[in-house]
């Protein structure tokens, strides 16, 4: 891999057997995914640069949905022959800006070539002393928290597949999402009983704090703003927004629960709560819309 | 992944958006490879678990090529829709199972479907205190030595790929590598000044070795002995078998130079010597064959 960057993790970087990365905690935070052409993004869809920032997103937002820093990037990378050089130069260059955004780096690669484009990531990150948030600590009681953009990326999804290029801002939430990785440190900071970052859509991925946690939680549809844009949007193309925000993916965000009276700080609101029982409700009903986020299906 | 062990190192496994991994060292050691189904492996060739043991060894040499002891992997897999669902059972039973010679356990992954079979694993180690062994310490005076086997995995790929099924031991050696992981962090102890795993042929990454460190490295061919039904395949397939041992890829021995006068604990084998110059050169003179290893060009 090319144009890659040294952070202040970075002991050692690419070019030997393998990476030295501080780990000053004594334990280091890991997570791996994998984006695969046709199935999580398509070429004429996102330049090379953006599936870069997607790619690194996904797994930055895991890392920080554990309470960590995220502090390394590791790439392996699947190209077809006829693949241009520049794509997958854009692709670090991507990898590197998105990992540079939470002070992480890319460190260490590998690429093969192959029949089927695919991006592997693997993130590593640092929990600063502090305990790991885990999926199943929410309790009866706890308030539950959204910290990011929610239904950006999926309405863009959709823009995008019935043939439209705007709005720009939809289109690009798609292709970028806008992470607020340190969020991930602060919820830990603050108490957060239970975290996860919302990649297959809020219902679903809230879905899992309640079921590891033995508990029921209900989502309020009025916490969210919908924006005009998306609004405008839903309308012109026929689809209900709340199905873009409960259900959507891709924007990851950081969804939380906390102590009753957590003051919450800027960039988080109160989405909902956290009560006996099992399962997720919207507005204290069963959601009649899809689930989740099926890529492409 | 399924079947998942958790060694002393997994603070958290698999099943939340990240795992936590002991780094006692304070730093940590991480190395990313991918695999691609008619590039490095071919299911007539070797099962899922050898896949799975060759994918898993050819990270964990990178880690302890590093002189660390490997801790934990994660797992990116890419499976076309039509591939039985128990080859994926059996390369996580042979990711496991190579992992846990070392001590290590698989802590994370990720799997999506693809056109293409490919296995990306990254590898994490800890240093235990020892600094980190690079490709480039090697000087003048130094002993180039070796630490396991080499010329065998060469050997049985070049016998299942004239369509013969025997020699076993040949074969078995290309389908899963025999690495003594152990003996990188023994190396770091002993104060190697360079260290590298074979994975591409003795001749090409003794030059990394070289080149890195700005040195020439000459080794001696006595310093191999070529077994019985070693000599015998290659005078029967009509190779030499000097071709094997030092071009052929796949073993992941360790090769790493120390200062002259070290004594060599069992296991590891002087095969040469480091001197002022560049390149690499066999009994004194520019060896003729074949630089390295490609996979199935």
């Amino acid at each position: 891999m090319s144009r890659l960057g040294a952070g202040p993790a970075t002991l050692l970087g690419p070019g030997d057997d393998a990476a030295v990365v501080r780990a000053a905690d004594g334990r280091v935070v890991a997570s791996t995914d994998v984006l695969v052409e046709g199935r999580h993004f398509r070429r004429d869809w996102c330049g090379p640069a953006d599936v870069g920032h997607r790619a690194a997103a996904a797994n930055l937002a895991d890392i920080a949905a554990m309470g960590a820093t995220p502090t390394a990037l590791l790439v392996a990378l699947c190209v077809p022959g006829d693949l241009d050089a520049s794509w997958a130069e854009g692709l670090a260059d991507g990898l590197t800006a998105e990992a540079a955004l939470c002070g992480a780096s890319v460190v260490g690669g590998d690429m093969s070539s192959s029949p089927a484009l695919a991006v592997a990531v693997t993130a590593l990150g640092d929990l600063g002393g502090l305990d790991p948030v885990r999926r199943d600590g929410a309790r009866p009681g706890d308030l539950l928290a959204l910290c990011g953009r929610i239904g950006y990326a999926a309405a863009g999804y959709t823009v995008l597949s019935r043939g439209f290029r705007t709005p720009k801002m939809l289109v690009e939430a798609y292709r970028r999402p806008v992470v607020r990785y340190a969020a991930g440190p602060e919820a830990a900071r603050l108490g957060a009983t239970s975290m996860i970052d919302v990649s297959d859509g809020l219902l679903q991925d809230v879905g899992h704090l309640a079921s590891a946690g033995r508990v029921g939680m209900d989502i309020r549809s009025s916490a969210f703003d919908v924006p005009d844009q998306m609004r405008d949007a839903a309308k012109a193309l026929g689809v209900d927004p709340y199905q873009w925000v409960l259900a959507g993916g891709d924007d990851h965000p950081l969804a939380a629960t906390f102590p009753a009276g957590t003051e919450l700080p800027d960039g988080w609101r109160e989405i909902g709560s956290v009560h006996d029982g099992s399962g997720v409700t919207v507005d204290g009903r069963p959601w009649s819309g899809p689930l989740g986020w099926d890529h492409f299906r």
